[in-house]
């Protein structure tokens, strides 16, 4: 969950970022109004894609813009001054398209704006409201000359991660883990796969203890077919399959992305060397992290032990991307990168091979970069083999690398 | 699933609808946009949160506008004659700001439609879309004289639902009333809120048969807590409590909303007696509904049953409201409605008591709205009592009012 001292944290870097004639800012995409406020219409409620907006002021409050029914629907109590809500239904009327009940908000602040400068979120402010703040621009040269979006900077300050994000991103982990474990528990000949996703769904809730979403890769794997991905189907696993679990989990908004792959029954000798070369491209990979390396280098490691053997042409994806509230996000770790890690981003290494004759094997843990090194975040076991060995993920992970 | 035929009908409507000047529309609420194509970003892929757009040209194809990456989460293949995506990701290369992209798909088709009129999905549509294609409005004056807007005109016609829509609402019917099924097994004194949650959960998913959505109220009631809602808790179920289930699915961007209420343990007869009252409720509002209908009848009905016990003055909520893409919507079936019920509507009834010294209890089934009555949808069990009975909920109900 985020906090009160984090959005405070992170709104007052987004002023250092903005000219110092820019008064007002106005932010619609719902992830930075998260972000800055901790507002977020819970996704698993009946507000799902209803918005609010906030509104910050430099030398003002910071104001929440929605109606009232989707502010009941928040996440949790947001970390703003003011809340202007707009009565949209009250269980006695009849209703008025809920949008304009949340333009009615805006029109309410709107007139203290209009005599000073201010920005938008272009990317996200919809016509209608921008119609109401006509001094606010979608654009500001900043002091480098250079002329940016709200959301450009935006999503250039959410790859630095602050403390209440990497314990909400340590919450995502913990669950997603807990979902592994249970499919190393489920994977076997004559289960389907949506048996198993079943399996992770519930091993996920126990562990997070409210509600999630979960999306990914529930697809098994063969000889005839080594690569797949999506949703899960009633297919009923065969001997030999190899089950690729490579999916996320979103708790408050934040996200883990990390990958095992099991196999239904005893694997083979050549499925055991796939699977130890994903063993050994993540070591390599993990070895390079640290701030201030480009991402094409942790590219080029992840990617060498599986590129000197036999297999090394089905690598074709990236090794990596980061992570946060959105999938994937910079720095993106492939061939032509041009990104640099820096201390404060979150990312996957996830080295696969699929080789026809053999099936297909993919690896991933997620880790914060730092300045010396990085720290493993995802705390699931990487197994090929069926288990019923108890996991427990209650506890936060020590630092991998200091 | 929506279907070909469904979007196109409903693009037609909506042609209708616009003055015939209007040469080209601009869709951009991710409702609308699957509404009138079947492109919908899945909820619970890596996608989620990001965005498509819609083109419709009254002579001309239907376009999506969207990066590769969010097409690629696709709910399905939509009902398009063009997709403009933007390459965004390439598994080799950087990224770029992704709602850059998007813009991108529009530059494409902006071109040919800055000599013609046409109207924006302004509530929806960012600013900086909006600039780029200038000779849109986001108003229009219907055939009636009224100024509206494109999603006060979408919203209208969604109260209509089409024939995929119903069937698609059908599935989330079919998934929530195995989640109650699974309650119906699950509450007694012992268990906490959470693992009845949790075996919801395994229910919905069993037989959806695909990943869902599911939230709403999950929280038990009792003497002295006779009304309460929201996310499950640890809270362990004592004998007599009253486990209050309100919640909903979404299959395919369409939501079930129904209830049922289980005692732990043996009801006690004034338990009963609030159950009781409440089936009368639900019986007597049922037998109201038909297009035509003002909405303040429903209501009535609805709460006569009720207002006729010493428990009435506890029902204080709506008697129900619409359903369909969104949550609530018109119809609202409350005691100042203005509203009227039209043949097409989908809506609920939940009538409840949430008496001091018993508990809370509330009951809900949801209906199509026809010329002559109604249809019932939801296909759940109504029970006050833990039972192993096993429900199938794979046929499709036969109509209960002709």
């Amino acid at each position: 969950m985020l906090t009160h001292a984090g959005c405070v944290e992170r709104r007052n870097r987004l002023w250092e970022h903005l000219p110092a004639s820019v008064e007002w800012v106005l932010v619609a995409d719902p992830r930075h109004v998260y972000y800055l406020s901790g507002f977020l219409v819970q996704p698993l409620s009946f507000s799902v894609n209803e918005r609010g907006w906030l509104l910050l002021e430099r030398n003002g409050p910071t104001t929440l813009l929605a109606d009232n029914f989707t502010r009941r629907s928040a996440l949790a109590a947001p970390f703003v001054d003011v809340e202007e809500l707009e009565p949209w239904y009250d269980h006695k009327h009849s209703v008025i398209n809920r949008d304009h009940a949340l333009l009615a908000a805006l029109a309410r602040v709107a007139p203290r704006l209009r005599s000073r400068q201010g920005v938008i979120e272009g990317h996200w402010l919809p016509v209608l409201a921008g119609e109401l703040v006509p001094t606010g621009s979608s654009r500001f040269t900043a002091g480098s000359g250079a002329v940016g979006t709200l959301g450009d900077l935006l999503k250039t300050l959410r790859r630095n991660k602050h403390a209440d994000e990497i314990a909400t991103l340590e919450q995502a982990m913990r669950a997603c883990a807990a979902g592994h474990s249970a499919a190393l528990a489920t994977v076997r000949p004559g289960v389907t796969e949506f048996d198993v996703y079943r399996a992770i769904h519930a091993g996920v809730l126990a562990q997070a203890e409210k509600p999630v979403q979960i999306y990914g890769d529930f697809r098994s794997t063969n000889a005839e077919t080594p690569k797949r991905g999506g949703a899960p189907t009633d297919y009923v696993l065969q001997a030999g399959d190899l089950y690729l679990l490579d999916y996320s989990v979103i708790v408050d908004g934040y996200r883990s992305d990390f990958t095992n792959t099991v196999c239904a029954g005893e694997p083979s000798v050549d499925q055991r060397r796939l699977f130890d070369l994903c063993v050994e491209a993540l070591a390599a990979g993990e070895s390079s992290l640290r701030a201030g390396v480009p991402a094409v280098s942790v590219y080029r490691a992840t990617a060498a032990p599986l590129r000197a053997s036999p297999f090394g042409e089905t690598f074709t994806h990236h090794a990596g991307h980061g992570l946060g509230m959105a999938h994937p996000e910079p720095p993106i770790l492939v061939a032509d990168s041009t990104d640099v890690l820096e201390a404060g981003d979150v990312v996957t290494l996830e080295p696969g091979l699929y080789v026809p004759g053999i099936g297909g094997i993919r690896l991933e843990h997620n880790y914060l970069i730092t300045e010396t090194g990085s720290r493993r975040l995802s705390p699931h076991r990487l197994a090929l083999e069926n288990s019923q060995q108890a996991d427990s993920f209650d506890i936060p992970l020590e630092p991998s690398t200091s």
